[in-house]
């Protein structure tokens, strides 16, 4: 495993360096990689993020307003927050297996890198990130923008169980460095999509208690995703809602894929292993967060799901 | 205006004590004055803390379980997060009006102590008094919960604008006095009462917009909130949802208090002046948070406030 101050000595040591972000990117590997992109801009390198997907308009202001950052790769590999090659998708896969440097923060990460910095104390990549530009660069705003983008967004705003006094405390240098706090607090946490909205409230009008209060699932009908054309970043978020319900011990979500055709996500609160009742159904996962695929009516498969749920329990 | 200093040999000077908490008491108030109460009796003092009205079911933890903390008032007087004597209820107020010591963050807090430490920039009344525990007693994991919790509550998790480098600082400090983060976050901003879930159902139900998504509207039916039998501590937070959804500029709730009387909650951008339209129906607020009570049928009293928010915008 190297030290932050050799990853700094590396990236110095390149003038071309490409940085590679996982599938499906969220706020801590764009933030991450814009943060690395704007610092090795400033020290005069040549520098481009890439990502196999397109980039959510929420996140998109981190890449002066580019959806799409799928170029070519050019010298240095730099991967951030990818925990596996496969994670950098079909396209960069290839690249990613030949890697320069890991920066990640993923515990199962292998390491499959030249030089590997893998910190699982890190509440977000982007807490190593600001280690490694502390010692190559000024934290400028922009920057500092890019860095709290990606350690709030991975903490749910500080909410989640990985935030540290040390996230605390890069939150607060960000916010000395300029970061603008308010601003993307605001567009990170207190906007919704109206197609959000419209499909937590479809979602609510199903949800529905089992086993006294102990279970709750809930739907999201297909024709309403359809109907609004929702995509990923609409959807994102809703399956937390049900387990956040007082009494509640698993909360599953059914969204609705296909005519009858449901992907469920399970959340508990770790009395019941979500995991395994998902892998008898061919699914898996996590204790506290974990999915499987079902089909058939969904009065039938919200029974068998609740009732397997509730036999964790006892 | 004295000092951290002052105040804290203040403190140490009195064998007795009584800590003034505001009415409805938020997690600020009461988390302020338990930890000032627990490092104090770890002092030896004599001290109590009183509150004119019930302690929510969430916030009781603070307390060793109990919701009633109205009790007599002995030695000297110590205010916390009150901004005017009123605000310490009627049971109260007359002590406030003697208070030998005030320790609050409101700006308007016009000094009405014979010692006043009012800090304006801190986020929670909690930074304040972290400071002077810091001057008194060691910070004990107990006192990092109270003081936790009053600085997480008044920020939303770290969230609204009044969150600053300072503020993150403290929760640093207060994760390795050991606070029980993760615990607390849960409890305080990841657990939702099967009534207030129940209330935010209904209400999504209602929700229409209006002027192409400039304003939306949302009822939380009379029916419904003496069906749940809900309390403040369930209808709390749900004004802050119309204002979230992308678009919208003003975001109005109307709580019917009696068939056909509303009162309204109105959020807005800052683009329009909530507390300008809610003055001319009498009521009053901020440009961004105000209020008013209204008559009426629910369809003509929504159309009349939207109309008046949208015409602000012009």
């Amino acid at each position: 495993m190297s030290s932050v101050k050799q990853v700094a000595a590396e990236l110095l040591g390149y003038d071309k360096l490409t940085i590679i972000t996982h599938t499906r990117p969220d706020g801590d590997t764009l933030g991450s990689a814009f943060a690395l992109f704007n610092a090795l801009k400033k020290l005069g390198k040549d520098v481009r993020v890439v990502c196999s997907d397109t980039v959510s308009p929420r996140y998109r202001f981190l890449t002066n307003g580019q959806a799409d950052i799928c170029n070519d790769v050019e010298g240095a590999i730099i991967c951030v927050d990818i925990a596996a090659t496969y994670m950098a998708g079909e396209r960069y896969e290839q690249y990613a297996k030949n890697a320069d440097i890991v920066i990640d923060h993923h515990a199962s990460n292998s390491g499959f890198g030249k030089i590997n910095l893998i910190d699982e104390n890190a509440a977000a990549c982007g807490e190593i990130v600001l280690k490694i530009i502390d010692e190559i660069s000024e934290i400028d705003s922009c920057i500092a923008d890019c860095i709290y983008t990606a350690i709030s967004t991975d903490t749910g705003c500080f909410v989640h169980s990985n935030t540290t006094a040390d996230t605390h405390r890069a939150a607060a240098r960000l916010a000395e460095c300029g970061a603008r706090v308010t601003e993307l607090n605001k567009l990170l946490f207190k906007t919704k999509t109206k197609k959000a909205f419209e499909l937590e409230r479809a979602a609510f009008d199903t949800l529905e208690f089992f086993h006294r209060g102990n279970i709750a699932c809930m739907l999201i009908p297909y024709q309403k995703i359809t109907e609004l054309l929702a995509n990923e970043d609409d959807l994102e978020g809703i399956s937390a809602i049900p387990i956040q319900i007082e009494g509640v011990k698993a909360g599953v979500t059914f969204r609705e894929i296909k005519p009858e055709v449901y992907k469920l996500s399970v959340r508990t609160t770790g009395e019941i292993d979500g995991s395994a009742v998902c892998k008898a159904f061919g699914g898996g996962g996590h204790k506290m967060a974990a999915g499987c695929t079902l089909e058939g009516k969904y009065d039938e498969v919200k029974k068998k799901m609740a009732d397997s749920l509730y036999a964790d329990l006892k």
